[in-house]
């Protein structure tokens, strides 16, 4: 499956925004419809009052409350490469396309404690490969909300 | 670090007790503080309603709404072995020993839809390889589970 036509930059500016709301954790996530192009959840991560609530698990439970299943139909934009346990959420919703920021490797290389397993890697271990995975979109902006989170807690 | 003093059948049974309200997802898991020998918090699976509900996401949910953060002192039982998602979610929450009946091989000659990365896996290229993963207990019981819930599907 090829990527969609949806404007990545600008969606990814809107993770981008919801993430300066939590800047000393700047993981911020949209689901878009591709069908109509709207942001129709989103989350930030909220790991102080539950551990797991990284932005994308945020995302995915707010449009679950919304008592959808067509997730096939969703983009996620986030900014930063979904970990293996959001990878794995977004296969286990049915969402066919991601588009991330800054990589698990970069996040290594700045200091914040990763598990090293890609999100392609995810997905090329699942029953369905043809999910997407787009890789560095709106990177330097991102990095930037990353540095200086890490910098905040030094 | 090595496994637990935790009677881990008996803990597993009642896992697999909780498994049973389930029976066409059994996937029943609970959290036990290593301290007391008490179940703190459980889960079974409600994809039907959010598809990331796996077993040990519902009971780390479960623990996270009581406001505790002493996760270290916990060990999760879970009749599966936990997916990339729940393995991963065990790490970022903080909780130390993890004890399952079957594996994600066996789910998947089974019939059942998997990620194939084992929980050993996922823990060994964490920031924590110490984290301990016990598999097998309790197999037969689990198995049969597994295997009853996927001819109720067909």
């Amino acid at each position: 499956m090829q990527t969609s036509s949806l404007d990545h930059d600008a969606h990814m500016r809107s993770a981008i925004t919801l993430a300066h709301k939590t800047p000393r954790a700047p993981f911020g996530s949209v689901l878009v419809d591709r069908q109509t192009n709207k942001i129709v959840a989103s989350g930030v991560n909220q790991s102080s009052a539950n551990p797991i609530l990284h932005g994308e698990i945020a995302a995915i439970n707010d449009y679950a409350r919304q008592g959808k299943s067509d997730w096939n139909k969703l983009t996620l934009y986030t900014t930063a490469e979904p970990c293996c346990m959001c990878q794995g959420a977004v296969l286990w919703a049915g969402i066919r396309e991601v588009v991330f920021g800054t990589s698990i490797a970069q996040l290594k290389t700045l200091g914040w404690k990763q598990i090293d397993i890609t999100a392609e890697e995810v997905v090329a271990r699942s029953w369905d490969p043809s999910v997407v995975v787009v890789a560095g979109v709106c990177a330097a902006e991102c990095d930037q909300l990353f540095e200086g989170a890490i910098a905040c807690r030094r």
